[in-house]
């Protein structure tokens, strides 16, 4: 063990960690999450941070050579290697002050090392050298926007993946004319093809909401010190950062339009968790239709054969369950849960700092990841093995209550309303009755069919 | 128009307005709802005060004559004839000091009238006589209270008669015997008359959770004044106002066991919308089912028909839709929201007082008359009129790929998952393949049948 | 009473009633919210119709008389004289049946009688004429979106309204300095008006919100029929409902893409009524720092005076509270509610439909009445009359234990520390014991303190 | 690796792993939630399995020999060494049946090994001994019940330690007069400790709340088989397990009045969660008032010390936050979070099942630990160590415009009114002015201010 300082007095550290006394204060102090801020919420501080570095080191305040040895180090930590180096809790400081000075911890020592320093020596220091001119104020909510980029290009490829996995069935399924079912009752005929474009277009939907909430997460605070107005910083400070970190990412962050109004609404996040939650929302919806589509076998409407993944029952031989539809509407319900808790974080603002921000971070990080992940999961184990009962659906076509509704324009409502009473009681078809009643021809008829799914020209 | 005057300057009143300056304020103030503090909740801030007057002039406090004058217009306005004096909207001083105002004018106007005051001559003060040992900050928490007591009686009852309704159904098809679903996939046999008395029983848990956290509501805080330490109080009065309301009520009300917690804390009113939103929840549930089982009338389940309530579609003859469930669903929603509402207002309370009763209240008093007559339209307009289509029932029950279950006790697990593969590629059922292989007696084929929804002896 | 049939019996209507039957039945049926539909959804239904009819008559399906009667119809009922012909239930049929019938009948007695027909004599059909080539699954939820855009326009103003005078706040207020809080701890200066600026800019930014999702509402799934294929109606009526529409409101309506998912999908209302809800957070937030800063007189904050509107205590003479800060607390907490009924809402679509609907629209209107009517109050009745305390202000900025900070690039952080102590510890201020200790100019002192709200140039 | 096969094919299994193929499976199936079930719910399905196995033995059901192994198995999970074994995420099929045939698998392997087999070979069978009588749907919302009844016994204690930390206060502060605050604004006098008192008896009444929603989680569906029959299960094997568990607990566990409500409906599990989500209220409240009433150094309210736990600020030399106190509101958060998930999930049930266990579940057990580790961490690292600035509060005590409301009794409510004004405009004290003018004895003073933070005898 090796002691270190501060201002509350000594305290041992492991002679090994690259994290110091501040660090170990806040492991002593915090264990009510029992789980550590998610690694990429780090990984998002240690890139403002390197871009932080090139900044002050182009505004002359911080020696090339440190600077150098920072940018190493920021790569270190962003090559995965010292993860266990960040195990605070998240229910920390509520501005993540304990996390910022962990990760100024971590970098200073590796950095320190580089320059032929000792672990906790301060060559690099925590403070002066790696937080210059930043303040956990801004580091820590600019970095909730940085993961949450980042993060959101991959959930759009994901998303993405299943929209195209939803419009190929879609075609696949472009001639499966089927019954619809309104208030879950027999509607006028769709194929079911069309059910699958229609979930597709709610993704693509969902997908433009993502992307605009995201596009407000770009204008970052960093560089605002502790309330956003800048004091202590060089005026140029805040645009040298951005730059460096556009280069770094490939990204377009931008300059909080107000550094104070950005200290204190995390607003922007709470709206971004919606947007996900929208989503989450969306998802829910599709596989519930996915289940009650593909219910079954024999007690259930029977439409689609979603593919086996395991064996449904322990006790049912046989049986088989929409496993990863299930799987999927937990996840939903867990993001709509994250955002609960987002929610009333972000709302939980008093005057210059909304002082929730590990918990608003760290449950946006585990939406996005999950809905990735949903996604994914959704495209590649069900949606593509997903079969069409075709006789099935061409039962409940013919059958259904709503087919009728087609003979309307030629017929009219009151003799068609006999029609389906007809119908009803005697069990014949719609195509045996107007066959049998010979009310109109079958070209006609046949014309009306296959015009059923759709406007007439 | 009055004259009337106050600490902030002189304002009209209109002639016969049996409220006065504080109220006129009000009135300009707020208008944000666009709707007046429910009336039940008016009405319970009335029969507090009343049992205050009562109390001071046993204390000596208000001369009898006052006292007497003060009951009768208490009586006045909970016969209804005075609902129109009480427009204050809703969102208001967050202690509802706007609406305990209000209440004082109006019930000093009229007790003063009967001693032969004039209205606005303070023969009976609003303040001194009527408010007298009385503080906003515990009369409107006192009648949020009282109100949910006195609602939840009737609710109590709605739920009551829902729950005979479903019992009297669960009888009725007791020997339906059907396919249960899990996963909406076959599963084992039940009877119709068993989903129904597991609904009832459902009601009968929600019933005590209401009931559970009705009992916290009968701690009162009135007499507690201003942050409920009863200063300038009687040490007497606290007990004696409870005293004279559980006589007039019947109720069984208690002085709060801390006054100054139930002043800063609203949580046992939280804890009450949360009841009333697990019965949401669960009457939402019963509803879903409902809506899955009748579903249909050719493309859908069909078990059970619902009683008609209107057409279902201005396009297609004959549709008839489940609204009464529809309606019930959204009234549960409704609570759901009212809840969300209610939980945000009770968690903000600061300091010596929680400044968002007004928004509690209403949504409360909303969320039980939503829940009373949503339990009386399911049971009348639904739930007593559902009858069974017992031969798709039958259909289910022996076409299931739940039932060949009933056979692993004899054949065991592995000669049974034959039989359903056998089944669902031959479309066979279950009776018929025994009967066929002559796997075992008939006889023992149909006990196993009978007992097929309860435990083996 | 006049007696109406319809497919389900006969029923009796009141004699002038311009309903008829449907509507009488769901008079009967529906009274759990206790309240109608709001009359703003209505008028939307009746805007739709109106482009309906006007589509229909260019299309040749409607005679040019019927047409013009039926716009004639239309336009009385937008003049606010038959409000009380809509008398139906929010929690009614799931896809609002309930209430396009409503306007479906009312609409044809009226334009019946202009006819010369007879109040129920079907010169005018309710269906075959009113409610051509729709369907209540696409009129609907097409309402909710027109009366969504209409109300929009209103509340942006009123937003805006709100913003200037934070804004005009900001500059009065530009030159008050104090102390900034974060973690409400005494942090580095900031001016009042910097406070004022970053709420307004938190409002630019709601807007943009708000702005966003409204734009995902004008896409109308009018003329898609009873689950958005369009099936019965002319492969034209869509784009000539919009372009109708488009005409008579100024707005930019356009046709869904996919008048499927717009059926089954209600989540753009849902990403609405969330953007509205993020204004909320944004204004319980501000009010909440009004509430603060205004603490007091004697034993809070006191930085600024909120104008007194009412007395704020029944037992405390002078007594003056927040009241329409409060006010605004507890709309936002509804909007927050309803927003959580809504999301449930939207959530729940089932195959072709979403029959939520009537709880979704209630709800969005709800709250941005409610938002109007308090960004409004809000501003006249409070902001503007907002005066600085600017006494204490300066206190605070001098002693604040922030102060020192901007010494730290001067003096360096340790030196600092010591004198932070010292301040604490004697009371003195910083300036005093610059002063005394003769650490910096006088001069580069004042220059300091000039920038300390700024960043250094 | 070994191989393996079930109904779905075969698989390799790694060679040493004591689960077998269904957990291989459900291993390449599920990864959204990127976290495994929480062990504690594991281990309480490890307990009914144990309990299950006894009651089999006892009926005759399972030799003895195997009985033994399997409760030999049952303790080595329990001990903990075993947790590398139960992978599967949590995010899995709806019913758990994943990690149900995961953990039937492990206890097969180590049981059948403790008898001579070998890993897979299933001398004891998974399906057929370990999960005898059983089935997922009823194993596992039994084991949510019971791993939340062993967890609340920790959270109860942990509750009330917190509660006896605030009583210690309560009793510390009890003679340190302040001025209460409503509206934030000054109000009549308070003591500190009567603060702390009035925490501490939220406290009480939020456990009261949990220990209610407890006791209906001690009703188990344990032995109902998939949907709660029973079927296929002796009548005697629900009473023989529960009391096998409760011996083997020491609690009261009792069997489901009606097995197949319990199997349909989580409210319970919701209802218990509410009351979690109760706690969270409510400490969020304290802390928050616990922030306000240290907010300072200068310029905040600064009534009581918070005991410091790390430095504050990276650029704030000597800043001191209230740390503690805001990992504590966002723990709350979460919980609120959390709970929104259980309330969605619990509600989504659809007939016979509810298939959203595992997100309840892990919700729920992640709420608990949150709590308790909350409530431990604010009384040893918060409340314990709180001081009160005595002065502060006097000075408080003196001047709130709350303290001339004392003499309303004696001066009329009218004269007060000038005294407070006088007060506000001159800054005298009440004292002050009280002995200025002589209006009453300094006795009768003196015995009014003793007086002031409760009711008058």
């Amino acid at each position: 063990m090796r002691t270190e300082q501060d201002s509350l007095g000594k305290l041992d550290v492991p002679d090994d960690a690259l994290y110091g006394i501040h660090t170990a204060r806040s492991m002593a102090n915090f264990d009510s999450a029992g789980e550590p801020l998610p690694i990429e919420l780090i990984y998002a501080m240690v890139k403002l941070k390197q871009a932080c570095a090139a900044a002050n080191a182009e505004l002359g305040l911080l020696p090339v050579e440190k600077a150098v040895a920072i940018a190493d180090a920021c790569g270190d930590v962003l090559s995965g290697k010292y993860d266990d180096q960040f195990p605070i809790d998240v229910f920390q400081a509520g501005s993540g002050t304990s996390s910022n000075m962990n990760v100024n911890e971590v970098l200073a020592n590796i950095a320190g090392k580089e320059l032929g320093g000792k672990l906790g020596d301060r060559t690099v220091h925590p403070n002066d050298d790696i937080n210059k001119g930043q303040s956990t104020n801004n580091i820590f909510p600019s970095a909730i926007r940085v993961v949450s980029v980042d993060l959101t290009g991959t959930l759009l490829a994901a998303l993405d993946e299943l929209f195209q996995g939803l419009e190929k069935k879609a075609d696949e399924f472009s001639k499966v004319r089927k019954s619809g079912r309104t208030h879950l009752q027999d509607a006028v005929p769709v194929t079911l093809g069309q059910e699958f474009a229609a979930w597709a277009n709610a993704l693509r939907k969902a997908e433009k909401r993502i992307a605009f909430a995201c596009m407000s997460l770009m204008e970052l605070g960093v560089g605002g010190n502790a309330i956003g107005t800048g004091v202590n910083t060089s005026a140029a400070f805040r645009g040298k950062v951005i730059s460096a970190l556009n280069q770094a990412t490939g990204q377009e962050y931008r300059v909080a339009e107000n550094g104070i109004e950005i200290t204190q609404f995390l607003t922007d996040m709470a709206a971004f968790s919606s947007a996900l939650k929208m989503l989450a929302i969306d998802l829910n919806k599709i596989v519930n239709d996915l289940r009650l589509l593909s219910s079954g076998p024999n007690t259930g409407l029977g439409e689609i054969n979603l593919p086996p993944v395991e064996p449904g029952s322990s006790i049912m031989p046989g049986k088989i369950n929409p496993s990863i539809c299930e799987a999927a509407n937990m996840a939903c319900m867990q993001v709509i849960g994250n955002d609960a808790a987002v929610a009333a974080a972000c709302a939980a603002g008093q005057l210059e700092l909304n002082t929730h921000m590990p918990v608003t971070g760290t449950n946006i990080v585990k939406s996005i990841t999950i809905l990735i992940r949903t996604c994914i999961a959704l495209n590649r184990k069900c949606v593509s093995g997903i079969t069409a009962n075709e006789d099935v659906c061409r039962k409940y076509f013919e059958r259904s209550a709503g087919l009728p509704t087609i003979l309307n324009p030629v017929l009219g409502y009151d003799q068609v309303a006999v029609l389906v009473k007809e119908s009803l009681r005697s069990g014949k078809t719609l195509a045996e009755l107007v066959r049998e009643k010979e009310l109109i021809s079958e070209g006609e008829f046949s014309t009306l069919l296959a015009n059923s799914t759709g406007p007439a020209s």
